[in-house]
């Protein structure tokens, strides 16, 4: 099975290393990294990670990893990188936090029942999915996590699908993920309000410029 | 603030990634990533990072963050590493799973409360240290995370004593960090009888080799 991420610059690296700790685990599977070109990708806090290899050089994946973050405000308009996605998108799909933004610009997400990080999660509709309210969704063989974090949820979750319970809790225990947050803050039900008030006001100028640039993909989508 | 992570060869990626996702968030600090030579790092299951700087350049580090993983059994015997790992342990220190047992290494544990990953932990009396059975175990300015994710909580517990529990938190709604495992098999003690014993069986090599370079090591202090 030939697994494969698309990393790019200004990701959120854990959006794709924590579906790697997982998925690189699963037997029987060859994982590999792929770049926009096979340059070294900066994350948006500076993380240098190495692809394995350029886009154009992927073989057909069996399982297709989207990571977000807010670098894929450029990529939702490169066509090199919508027409590989469409080309690799047809067997599993994993999508993290906002990359299902990425797909969606690729035309990929109409009538799909998805989530994303829960700053961007009212652009969903704009690219045609249904929006549904829990932390791992599961659409026919694509997988979608909300933010971040929720990537390693998911991952777990589309391993015991590929391989059974047994493999995906022996990727557990080895991760020692029994996870205890020293607060609960991870959503913006449970965070303090003054503390989701600042972080709505740090994601203001992105969610609006991301809906202005959702809108004209859109609109040019439909007068081509 | 000067915030450093050491990577080497064969770590557990996710062991570094989570906390630099963490505490690469903190306001008003240089978060630097430092190998044992300035070569790009390649973790356990072939994830490639490039590191800042290499050890010799790092300045007096404020924070110093230990990942762990197979890497480790090599680094307990390498005096260029130990030696940096004495001298910018002066702060604070955030070790992750076996990054404990490199710590232990170099002579830093005794006396300590800690925690390592649950395959290891009968190993951390060997060096001194006195076993917590918690998932994060803060002993003064130290925070031992238990197993690979474990740094994640660790780190956010770590961001609270640093800057107050509003910026912890609202690192964790940025990262979404509201955990939903779909399994509950993160411990020895909750996963399936079958998955603990696959999971014994395929560490005891590693974990047997450890105990005897860790012999090897501690008598070699006690006879220089």
């Amino acid at each position: 099975m030939d697994i494969g991420s698309l990393i790019f610059d200004d990701m959120d690296q854990i959006d794709f290393t924590g579906p790697f700790e997982v998925l690189s685990r699963l037997p029987g599977s060859s994982y590999r990294v792929y770049g926009v070109t096979g340059a070294p990708v900066r994350d948006i806090r500076g993380l240098t990670i190495v692809p394995d290899a350029a886009i154009a050089d992927a073989p057909p994946l069996d399982v297709l990893h989207v990571p977000g973050g807010q670098g894929v405000d450029v990529l939702m308009e490169n066509e090199e990188v919508l027409a590989w996605l469409r080309k690799q998108s047809g067997n599993v799909v994993l999508s993290v936090c906002t990359g299902a933004l990425l797909l969606g610009a690729a035309g990929l997400l109409t009538g799909r029942r998805a989530t994303t990080h829960w700053a961007s999660v009212h652009l969903l509709p704009e690219l045609g999915a249904e929006v549904v309210d829990q932390r791992v969704v599961v659409d026919g063989d694509w997988v979608f996590a909300a933010g971040v974090t929720a990537g390693i949820d998911a991952a777990l979750t589309l391993a015991a699908r590929l391989h059974g319970d047994e493999v995906a809790q022996g990727i557990q225990l080895h991760m020692q993920y029994a996870p205890e947050p020293p607060f609960d803050a991870g959503t913006p039900e449970t965070a303090p309000a003054v503390v989701l008030e600042a972080a709505r006001a740090d994601m203001a100028a992105v969610t609006r410029r991301r809906l202005t640039t959702i809108r004209r993909i859109v609109s040019g989508h439909a007068h081509p």
